[in-house]
């Protein structure tokens, strides 16, 4: 096995360069840090350019089968120092094991046709303006669990393919499609076209999640804490849905009113 | 006003040194940091020892205005160099205030009485071992908006009073009482003698949340999601509930999951 000692090889550069934001949308690529995570990518048979994985790996059973499940699945895997990978991660403890993925944003078109032909009813989730990485991580693989159809990301959001959301996502980026980047009036004026109902998270609202009906193919909007849904969507709302605050809280975390709606709906799709 | 100028002042020194953890326990003391918290401790009536704020405080309206509410309500409230709040922070950007306050822990007897007497049927929230000061913070903001009478993490879990759990809490910190460092075997025992259900969140529970009948005073459990909500929790379990995943997803977020029970126990309480 060769071993990559030099960090002017181009995938160690190329690797490091993609924990920039600005770097990630210019080469179309993002990073998948870790054994978990990439235990998803393999299972998902997602798209990876490369993997790029330290000697240690092969310490433990799970990295040795890991490596060995990648290189069957035809993936191209490379070995490098245990100090190339250190400055490649973005977390304190390298991971022993990344690569680098093709972006797959969808357009927008895309992902209302993807909400089309499902078996069961057509359910978007659309996060407006979230900016903290762990909560859009954490919306995309409830969504995924809760059996919702995409992901929508309005202009302004953090970046799908930062880190920590991937990260948080568990291999949901893997298998939940996303558009990210959305204008807010594009988007309404989409769903209305497609016959999308557009339901939003409100807190002011006067109808509960549990009093509307969240039964037919629909849209869910859940805004950022400290702005909201934003007035474009607000304004396009077939309805408004608030969640109950029995205690003196202003407001709940995102990834939980998100997680709320979404697990509503299912609740009422499978008539229990 | 006098300017406190030392990195050897007793309370700089007090503030600095709770950042650790080991040191919040010897003196029984937490860190509150930003504006947003104090104004829930000022509104919450929360009992603080001093409060230190750098002069830009001023600088702002609403930092001006928080700073005299604390003064009119009798709190100690002193000035510290920008270096010095620097120093004492846990956060990149200096908050500008923060205060130290006596930790609140109540003994498990305490939190089932205080479960005992509520208007509403007792809902007490178990967090089992999470180490994730968001998802712990998540959890106990999440409990106080559903109505929950208290918060209890068995041993192992991390410390209520870490700044980043006292961060995500968002002020419920000072509201919604909170036993720590229960054993499991203990707590189990306790909740059976008071005659409290055990309903134990477990992903391959044959019964889904929506089934269970989370209507009478009750304890809820949700695990850490690497080990989940050990052997005592689970072997003691009235009931054990599922959260559907109908998406390729191994589990869900631990504050994602707590959320859901939560706020199903609300929904069939409320009976919607």
């Amino acid at each position: 096995m060769e071993l990559i000692t030099s960090a002017a090889n181009r995938y160690v550069k190329l690797a490091r360069s993609l924990q920039d934001r600005s770097w990630r949308a210019k080469k179309g690529l993002y990073l998948i840090e870790g054994v978990h995570l990439l235990e998803e990518a393999l299972q998902a048979a997602a798209s990876l350019e490369v993997v790029l994985h330290s000697p240690r790996i092969f310490n433990n059973p799970r990295g040795e089968k890991l490596v060995a499940g990648l290189q069957r699945a035809g993936y191209q895997c490379l070995a490098v120092t245990e100090e190339l990978m250190a400055g490649i991660s973005s977390t304190m403890t390298p991971p022993g094991i990344v690569a680098i993925a093709p972006r797959r944003e969808r357009s927008l078109p895309d992902l209302l046709a993807v909400a089309r032909p499902q078996p069961t009813s057509p359910l978007l989730m659309i996060a407006a303006g979230i900016q903290d990485p762990g909560n859009l991580g954490t919306i995309w693989r409830t969504a995924l669990g809760a059996g919702a159809t995409g992901l929508i990301l309005t202009r302004g959001s953090v970046d799908p393919y930062n880190p920590k959301v991937v990260r948080a996502a568990m291999g949901a980026t893997f298998r939940l499609p996303v558009a990210g980047g959305i204008e807010p009036a594009l988007l309404a004026r989409e769903l209305r076209g497609a016959g999308l109902p557009l339901v939003v998270a409100d807190v002011g609202a006067p109808l509960t999640l549990w009093q509307a009906d969240l039964r037919p193919p629909l849209a869910l909007v859940v805004g950022s804490e400290n702005h909201g849904p934003g007035p474009e969507l607000l304004a396009a709302a077939t309805a408004r849905v608030g969640i109950p605050l029995v205690g003196p809280v202003d407001s709940l975390n995102a990834a939980v009113a998100a997680a709320l709606l979404l697990y509503e709906a299912l609740r009422q799709r499978q008539g229990t």
